[in-house]
């Protein structure tokens, strides 16, 4: 894939946020690698969606240096590139305050399996990673907001869980593709929408069986899917 | 009714969903059969409705096989099957993940019939049917899954009761046509919302009572029913 | 007014309750009165709103027998004649199973003064009437919701306290106009959404002080009212 | 800036208020100042948004006395003109009933600083100030509801914490032109909706940690902001 052509993909999938209704404001940014090239593209700081354009792109190489673009990055991007230097197998990065993934965040409660509408997404609750400490956030916030995650992520496979809450913060999700990361968002805001609102109809409610969880989950996804035309 | 025509009733029908705000992603589908002919049509799997044709439209028998449509129909195709072959006066079977149906059946609790909004829908709650076990989802899951609705209805009309819930799962709707199958699917919805919003304001509510209940369903169905212009 | 000028206010005061987002299906309908010559509009009954004409308005007398339209007028029809026949100064009666209202119906419970927004609107509670006993549905189930609104109004000024909640069932609206009462049953349902999640945020929450109530209510209402070009 | 941009620009900021879905009927106004000709432009007095243009908006003196416009202003001016005559650096007030800051302020509970998303915006909780008293109704309404405000913003910057609730009335808010004033009403709302949900998930939710709080309100505000452009 070429430079232009992932800088369209990410300029479209930072649209999909305003689409998927997960952001108000200029609250929420997509990146997109290259991993040939070893490039990232991603949104630039605090432009509306109304007036993005493909072109305000702006690429950076996985040191956080600018490579074009007239803009400055996203101030989230020291996220976004610890993620792609962990973990080989995503390509896309999101970053949003949509409401539920964010209410979640800030009453530092994961995101609980309840149903197989988690399950097809994800097989187990999305977990919310505790907040910085003074010294990390004073140290380095944004790279060390990467670490976090990672750090909580060891024992998990983040294509299987695409998504992570961060304490009183909000979501990030990822995926193979920046549009993959931007659907992951929209599922996961679903997702923590459900799960608040099955508490308050039973607060006691179990989570969901583990023989329908994998059901679910591998019905959709690995080698036994099923469901798509893939 | 020629397949053509029920093709584009299928189409119509799924379109539906996204129009009543029942759907995000690809999460829901619709079928009808014309049965003169056994022939099912019904969503292809994993197609977003954005690009969805009607020439997409998958036609099965009621065994299964495809019978015509180059895309693999819906992965939840034996569940609606079982509906069919159980049901000869329904038409149209309906499945989504809408959120507040889905809310009570990740709780599993029943949509308790607490209104007139609800008995001009059904003459009682509309039930939640307990989860498959292990043996039912490993043996044959979709299909079982039809088979639970139907042991739940065995004391019930299916066109009196036109929708369940399936625990940790979501709604199925049905009617005489895709068409109501979606249309109900709207309504349970709304009906599952305004349960959960009522139990907030009043945890102790009763249930409409029977002389109520009754009044509202037979005004608008059956051979008394003065509501419309039928 | 003439009778073709009523059709096209009634119609239009019909499609706002599409736009105020306060029905689903065909769940609703609004009238209007010419007491002149003693005709009301109403929209008739089971019609979609999506292909609801000016045309398709039914006129009928205060006794209820139709005077013109091709269909048969809304099957709630003998409830807005009681509160025409009851109350000579509305204009018009709007029923709607809107969301908020309808939660409180079915909680049994009124629609607190819990703010400005309320006494703006009203000086005090919006009432929740209570169910039709057996023998009131089974003599005249419409006619008797009219008389039962009628009888809990006894010591309201109608045009004060522009609307009502059945208990079980939802709100009727009223005003000097059609359009008024489509507008007043948009405003119920605001109140009744902030006042449930009022209760959420302090569930001890007082009433406004009538001080205050006050203020806003002949700020906006009556001869000493200064909001507004009037 | 001349006197007819002025008026464009405030009608654009009141037009926000519906694009930020803030209002319905006329529930709102916006009004912005030149400071340097001592005129304050705002929106005329319960005159719908439909309808509303440029021309239409109506200039005062920061005494109150109209300079030009057919319409008579917003009953709320003299809130307006008190927040304008108390502090010089603001330059657009924003008054709605939006949903979730008048449930904080009819629950008379301040909007709690829980996470990262309230801290871009405040670097606190935002204030919930008590209701007038009879005395002060009665004596100049509006007048004294701006006092009230600015009594109780003595030890706060009005730039820093940008808005505050009225106890059972909503939400005043205001900022350097009368667009951020709405932009800062559509955040304030989103905030309180947030805040409200998360103490649902979490009723026991601790706020934001000084050192995340000041962390994102200074990379957002002040000499050391470093997100956006500028």
């Amino acid at each position: 894939m070429n430079l232009e052509q992932l800088k369209q993909e990410v300029y479209e999938a930072n649209l999909l946020l305003v689409r998927y209704n997960l952001v108000i404001s200029t609250w929420g940014n997509v990146s997109g690698i290259d991993r040939q090239e070893g490039r990232v593209v991603i949104k630039p700081s605090g432009v509306p969606y109304q007036t993005l354009t493909p072109e305000q792109m702006v690429v950076v190489n996985l040191d956080g240096s600018v490579v074009s673009g007239k803009l400055k990055p996203s101030s989230d991007t020291p996220t976004h590139l610890e993620l792609y230097r962990a973990w080989p197998d995503i390509g896309g990065v999101c970053h949003t305050h949509s409401s539920y993934a964010t209410i979640f965040a800030q009453a530092g409660v994961a995101v609980p399996c309840l149903g197989t509408t988690h399950a097809d997404f994800a097989p187990g609750d999305i977990p919310c990673v505790p907040a910085l400490s003074k010294e990390e956030v004073e140290a380095a916030y944004e790279e060390n907001t990467g670490k976090a995650i990672i750090r909580e992520f060891a024992q998990r496979k983040p294509l299987e869980f695409p998504g992570a809450l961060l304490q009183w913060h909000g979501p990030f999700t990822w995926g193979r593709t920046a549009q993959a990361a931007a659907d992951n968002a929209q599922v996961l805001e679903q997702l923590a929408f459900m799960a608040l609102e099955t508490r308050l109809v039973n607060p006691a409610v179990d989570r969901l069986p583990s023989h329908i969880r994998d059901k679910h989950y591998f019905r959709k996804h690995g080698p036994q899917a099923y469901y798509g035309q893939g």
